[in-house]
């Protein structure tokens, strides 16, 4: 579905769900990971405020994996994305042991949390646009021997997701409410990506 | 995640995108599509009222196909599904080739449609649970030129949805927004079913 083009794109991230959806698209991109320090700069952005939101983090650091790549392979189109997820006030980073995992588990159990999805397309040293979405999804109070079997079964893969879930496989299991745009769940707001392709005359309209 | 269980499970439907939500979710079941004339069921429904909803003939369709298996595999508790597209009154079937599959794109094409699917459980005689989800996707104003490559990219395959497209894949590309429910989109509201399925202790809580 991608034009003739005169653009290189290139997906600034290594996660599965975010390739497979713009494969699932007929895109076509090459995959270059950025490798940016999240946690150093999202330390320093709370530090420096006291009411930085999910969305300004979000924001930046989709921006900031662009960029990272765009800088190193001038007159490609990057597109950079990230997802943070919060309750409440609360930051929450990629679990980095299943036991990390558990605990982020048992505390998203039978609470709402908010999923904040951003993407960004930057070339050379700018970043030309960038789009939000949010979505809110509810865990059910599920068992203890629920998780155990939950996380037996679903392995490290969890700690993919910063949610340590796959609604797309086992995971969906975890919920009771979903509400919001699939793909911003998944990982990256794709239908506005997808516009702004096609207003850059990458994608067909 | 399922339980040691005194049921047997089947999926009364051959839609690879209902099965693939149920093996998803680490479901144990047996697949048995239905066969059930849905086309002279509709046709009976829509000749004996003038007010007939498409949530009541995908509701009478997902029992009817339902039942259709229950009734053949006693003890067993059979899960029957299906999805209705309208825009406005007018109610859509599948495409047979890629020629209607044109001119349904053509009629949803710049338009909103309104998805209906429906999920039922029967065991023997008896429907013992029902539910709905409604979903809205409008289609964005694409070219003749995009609706050409589509067609020819997508394949057969587009003739399995009643919409001629698949979210997971290129059919993304149809749209300009879509609001609702992913697995409710896919042909079959999920989350319903897990909770129903939890509390008659086929799966764990």
């Amino acid at each position: 579905m991608a034009m003739s083009d005169p653009f290189r794109l290139i997906l600034a991230s290594g996660s599965q769900a975010r390739k497979d959806m713009l494969t699932g698209a007929r895109l076509t991109f090459d995959v270059i990971p950025a490798k940016i320090d999240e946690d150093a700069i999202t330390s320093l952005m709370i530090s420096e405020s006291d009411c930085v939101e999910a969305a300004d983090i979000a924001g930046v650091l989709s921006a900031e994996k662009a960029l990272s790549v765009s800088r190193a392979n001038p007159g490609a189109l990057v597109i950079g994305s990230d997802q943070v997820l919060t309750v409440g006030r609360r930051l929450f980073s990629k679990a980095a042991t299943l036991e990390d995992a558990r605990e982020t588990l048992d505390i998203l159990r039978g609470r709402t949390h908010e999923l904040v999805s951003s993407v960004s397309l930057a070339t050379g040293e700018h970043v030309l646009w960038q789009s939000f979405d949010h979505a809110q999804l509810t865990m059910r109070s599920f068992s203890d021997e629920f998780l155990a079997c939950y996380l037996d079964r679903a392995g490290s893969r969890i700690l993919n997701s910063v949610g340590c879930y796959e609604i797309e496989g086992p995971g969906v299991q975890l919920f009771e409410r979903i509400e919001g745009d699939y793909f911003t769940i998944l990982g990256m707001p794709l239908l506005p990506l997808l516009t702004e392709l096609r207003s850059r005359g990458v994608i067909l309209t």
